[in-house]
């Protein structure tokens, strides 16, 4: 049986022993004894993140000599094997929990305390040369370390998802073009309408994932503005101006984005409507593409006994009782994906509503659904570009006979003949199975050359009044 | 130009001038003044609610000797033409307001005694004669008759939707036995699955809304107990024990509906999960119902490119501009009532939650939509009922050309040929056009005989696999 | 008895006995049967802004010869009417709808072809001449002119509510100019932290309203873009390009806003995420407001139980039961109108994801649910600015008592003593009632004099270590 | 460099070369390719119902003769390991996913044809011998088995709940015992109301949790009925009834829990209002809890500037920065809980609704958030009840000290002057700073005997009218 040693730390509460295998200490224990509820941990966009902060605050710490070099570059050494991604097992916090993120804060500051120790040739646990507090987290608190790692992480993530949207868009401009022949009838109410172009669909999509994009970009912009520095209410507190100042240009540096010091500290530490705008253009745009979605699927519907329109990629045995059967199954992920980013938006709100005072202590469950949302988002419309919209085809002649059997194409007769002529023509197809042509021809409404040119569906995808000069000349 | 008089009404606050012509004072115009936030006037089902409380709680008052006889009489008369939906235009408060209620309770008070005032023989306003905190809401506080209305009023509102949601089922129930003959493909996915009975799938839609009712008629058992006598936190302060328990059975006897007292009174004035649980319940049965729309919808899409497996009355041109187009707008008004319910059970969740210790001064926008909610639900199910589901036809034509197309019957050979063989015979049929029972004759799979038993889609509609005498003879 | 006269009037669907007395038609009385839904007329913002596109939309058919001066003159001259505000008793359907507007289409479109028909000496009814399909509605579509309707009716309420947030935003710029001087203890975790100054606080709600402010703006913003000239599915049939240049550019001039034509009028049509931006960035706004009101009623609890650190006017009496109870009503009716905003928001997303194909048939919920959430939220800051924030006093003895007796100024004396040691020092003051100067003193772990310096609490409201020349020297 | 040997696996689609290392096949893998979403596995909770499922189902398929016996004992015996908690690590597919579940299934159907295999002495992917989709899913559909299994995880962390809830209920009780004699004021709108005893306020907490169970265990009720049998669309294709009746049985007897088969199979199979409802009951206790959390929060408010009713076990020191602080972090994280339990109610809501025809496809996202709420109110409760309720005290001086300061015992004089004199009194008694008993006798408003019984505090926390004869007396 193998024998594990112990090391004794203190805190205020008391005394906790912890494994010598672990490099955080006995926050991190309290955390993981007080908080077993999600049995999810971190996102680790969000880890990376936060040691980049510690790394930026030892080195603007270091400048204004507030920490010894020495242990300031053990810190820093720590800290970027970290952003490595080494010692992930070490943060060991669950993605819920009490204390504004104090324990992932402190879950931090021990591995890091601990990581330098080891440097300096030190012990685990000799905190009276290098504390997670004094020396760590100097100069800084919860409250402007956690949102300022918070906006970090999420303006990366924002970052890749712009990338993917992008690709998202770029694929449904071809499919634009690519279908810019496919003529097939326009459906609103699910009720035939008149004819429209596959392309146009497609384009309509392209459009509103477009303002999507802008939407993101835009509300990703508002994480630049970050609190380092406002430690604990916004006040700057124990930070010295020239740490603040050094801190956020150091760590925008770092990460080679413009981060910049909120303009209100204070402001900045206790709101998160920045959160919040950025989850709630997530939803927006999580609501657009599970639209797109249903259109999608409801095209693809058949093989036999639905529209038919499109075809999508095969991409797995849809049944593990039908054979054969193939489903949508990377649009129906989306749809999900969306239906997730609305829940999470929810809960975001709810949990930004109850700031009270100088802080929101609910950070941890933000932090929990913002970042799932950016992460399945992105990752959702990635295999949906590449799996769904990417070798989708169009089935032309099914567009074609829709648009040859369906009345709707009587809306082009309205400027000819009236709107309540028009209803007349089209009951009497409907009842006699006679087209609109034919009956308008029967009834000598109009000459049969001028129907031909009102009535082509082609002509109809595009503004205007057809055979509009035969109007004038009466 | 008609001249106005005006009474000079004091209250805590100082002095209002009031109009002679209305019957509410001071407290009610300070409402209009502080609260012009909806347009919206309070339900009116909570008002007849409130004045049935005021009555029984005047009578009550009566009993125990605490309100003088003759201005206790003067009162329960102003509440009995209320009742009657007199003065209704006297009530004037916003739906959304501060205060949990006071001025609605207020409102009430106010123009109860001035009614009460007139019938004594006094001047409107002479509140030292009647006063519309110490006689009318003697032994009463805002706190215990505006939650008391309130149960009241979804009491019997959500009465009033069971009436109408048992008569949907019934309905629905009735084209399950229209629709028993008429096979059709079923659907997972949006895909051909298996073949299905049109009457299955409204049975499975009356089951559903039977659920429902059966739902929402537990959580309005809920609203059966009140708190009132609770007076202002709970405790009962200022309510005599024989008040308490004579006004619960007075206002039981009054509305012929068995009311009982909360069994805490401190919790029945603090929490209110009552309403969050029937606003819950009527957004899980309006999810419910939003998906049946959703199939109806697109059952009926067509004349021409949709499924046209059914065909709904109509009931009003669908267009401005396409002549002869009609839509399902009888099922989508139901979509409609869906979303809205589920938005109102949102803003009731967070309304519910903002309780603080004593009370929950967020009162007014629970009233406001839980009460919308039972409303909409109820006069949008109506006329669903009414002018969607009766008059709803099936197209058993198309519907069985469905089956005959549809390679979904492939399922029933399984057992037969084994998954993965199965999904080659489906393959091939695809590939070449042939139908399933051809495929299987030409590769020998199965004797003609046989695969006509085992491939008639009736069959497939109830369990059980068929021929299965053919496999145990193997 | 009176006798009502009727006229007879005929659609597609057969015939109406409408009476004389109303401008409406055969279509909205289907309407009013058909939906007896919410029992709230359409907000009469849209019903403006709709006879402005009517308006609109005739002198662009008048200059494309499409419409005879005559017809369209008389056209116009109705719609002014219904601008100016009359007939606004003819504007009858029901708020919650389906068919996408078709009913608020048609009925603006018959109360205006029977104006029209009065001034042309005409008949009410008398269709033949002037229409409310062929003249009223030409070139247009519900599928354009709604949706346009909807995008100038929320555009105006924007700009109002704009004006109104700026005023709060200024009010409460003055309020934290009036506090400068107020230190407090600021909390966290509603748990004693470190010195703050009230003036921070409200300057911190000061700029969380202005980014509200912004996002507003430019939310509103994307309803200057408008898809009139799209008619039913975004293509354009039966809109001259002429007729389409000429609308947008005339209903802009009428309404001096800078409305322009969508690029895509396909995806104009088919996409609603104008509309979810505009409400979730109103929902964002409504989530920083009910925090900031949370936090005022803390503040302001008392006004002997309570935090009193604020003192609000009085603005009714408090309660029916409590004899000079004062409740903070004019704050709870904003965190009111927070949750009404949230719920309409998520009825608005489901609406807005329940699109298909080239229309949101789901129209008349998201305008029922935005247009409200730009109204109540206007009405309600406007009231909370003048009620609650104006004439708001702070308890300036109460904050700086706090500050006394706290011990959350011990932070100051980190850098000086380390973490660790300092959370003695603080455990040691809590245990024996001790200030934290005098257990510092005691132990002698700094001189006096630093001690003042450092524990100055003005000095820990501004970023900085307090005595860091102390630290330096060491 | 280890070398990895590969299997070749063919499904429908074609080859994937699998790893001889893992149980799973090529529709897994599949799976893993086209799902890489949250990177969460499915909740174990699911993957051990769903092992019981097919062995339930295997046991049947014997009993019917439908699975030759050796076969079906592998299966069984492979069913069992898992359910042992073995072969964990081979359930890889995402939380979120396309397909309605397919790929779980099948991830489940391979592992177990694979284990069996091995243990029937053949190698691994030898499916002619035992398919995953011939054997192990005999008589089976995703669309019966999975929802099956999200029942009985339901239903099994539905049990757990209740037992961590009760346990709940009883320290509240047990609080509420002990707080017996701790008199405090009241608050409505965080104002002082009248008296209340601490005890009162705990009584209703454990009330409203009290019916929260009851709602649960309604909800849970509902898990009960399952579709096992129902295989693709509910109408039993390939299911024989001997099967259906055994299969359901045999799983009940398993699992120790009633099951039975759903009335009716179609409905049971395209609904999903079960889990809505047990996700909205589940949301309805959360925001009764988020409120009693808030009161707690509010009440150990301190430590000195806040309310200090009550005092908190110290669970971990609350900052990086401020020593000696702890904050209220097991309640925190209950507030957590609760919004996350509100916004994957909403996603589980939307997926809900998304149901269509006979299937609703978005079951994984349903099942993620449905058993990540369960799991996280358990795991909330729980430490919140052992952490925070036991240990809780009173601040018994401070509530008394409250009692004496405030105004609000003025109510209990209304009976005795009427409430607009009463309101005279506590006016002036605010403008001198005199107590209410001392502006009474300075008037004479009622003698000072009368007034010590009248205004004694502690009588006001029961029903009744303090002094109540005096009054007939009069």
């Amino acid at each position: 049986m193998e024998r594990t040693y112990f090391r004794i730390e203190k805190d205020s509460l008391g005394q906790k022993a912890v494994s010598q295998d672990v490099y955080y200490g006995a926050q991190t224990l309290r955390a993981l004894e007080n908080f077993p509820i999600t049995e999810i941990p971190i996102h680790k966009e969000l880890i990376l993140a936060l040691a980049e902060v510690k790394k930026a605050a030892a080195l603007a710490n270091m400048c204004t000599s507030m920490l010894p070099e020495k242990i300031g570059e053990a810190i820093v050494s720590a800290a970027d094997e970290v952003i490595d991604g080494k010692y992930a097992d070490q943060f060991v916090v669950d993605s819920i929990q009490g204390g504004a993120g104090t324990s992932i804060n402190m879950n931090m500051n021990e591995v890091l305390a601990n990581i330098a120790l080891e440097k300096l040739g030190r012990e685990k646990g000799d905190y009276d040369f290098c504390s997670p507090n004094t020396h760590v987290n100097m100069s800084q608190s919860t409250n402007d370390t956690i949102p300022t790692a918070l906006k970090i992480a999420s303006y990366r993530m924002a970052q890749e998802l712009i990338t993917t949207m992008t690709t998202l868009k770029i694929e449904l401009m071809k499919k634009e073009a690519e279908f810019q022949s496919v003529l097939k009838m326009g459906r609103t109410h699910l009720q035939d309408a008149v004819p429209i172009r596959l392309s146009q669909e497609f384009g309509a999509y392209s459009e509103v994932v477009g303002r999507d994009i802008r939407r993101i970009k835009q509300a990703a912009e508002e994480m630049l503005s970050v609190n380092l520095g406002a430690t604990a209410v916004g006040t700057g507190l124990n930070a010295k101006p020239e740490y603040v100042e050094k801190a956020v240009t150091q760590l925008s540096a770092q990460l080679g984005i413009k981060l910049h010091l909120a303009k209100d500290l204070v402001d900045g530490t206790q709101n998160t409507d920045g959160y919040t705008t950025l989850s709630a253009v997530l939803k927006v745009s999580a609501m657009n593409l599970s639209k797109i979605c249903n259109d999608i699927r409801m095209m693809a519907s058949g093989p036999m006994t639905g529209l038919r329109e499109i075809k999508l990629p095969a991409k797995q045995p849809g049944s593990s009782i039908m054979p054969g059967k193939v489903n949508p199954v990377m649009i129906e992920v989306v749809n999900q994906v969306a239906f997730q980013v609305a829940g999470n938006d929810q809960s975001i709100c709810m949990a930004s509503e109850a700031g009270q005072f100088e802080l929101n202590v609910m950070g941890p469950v933000i932090i929990f659904n913002l970042l799932q949302s950016l992460k399945i988002m992105n990752n959702g419309l990635d295999v949906f570009t590449r799996y769904a919209i990417n070798g989708m085809e169009a089935n032309v002649e099914r567009c074609r006979e829709y648009v040859e059997e369906s009345y709707g194409i009587i809306t082009a007769l309205n400027p000819h003949l009236g709107y309540e002529a028009a209803a007349k023509v089209v009951k009497q197809a409907t009842e006699t199975g006679l087209t609109i042509k034919e009956i308008c021809t029967k009834h000598e409404l109009l000459p049969e050359k001028e129907l031909d040119i009102i009535l082509d569906p082609r002509e109809m995808t595009t503004p205007g009044i057809a055979g509009s000069e035969f109007l004038t000349k009466k």
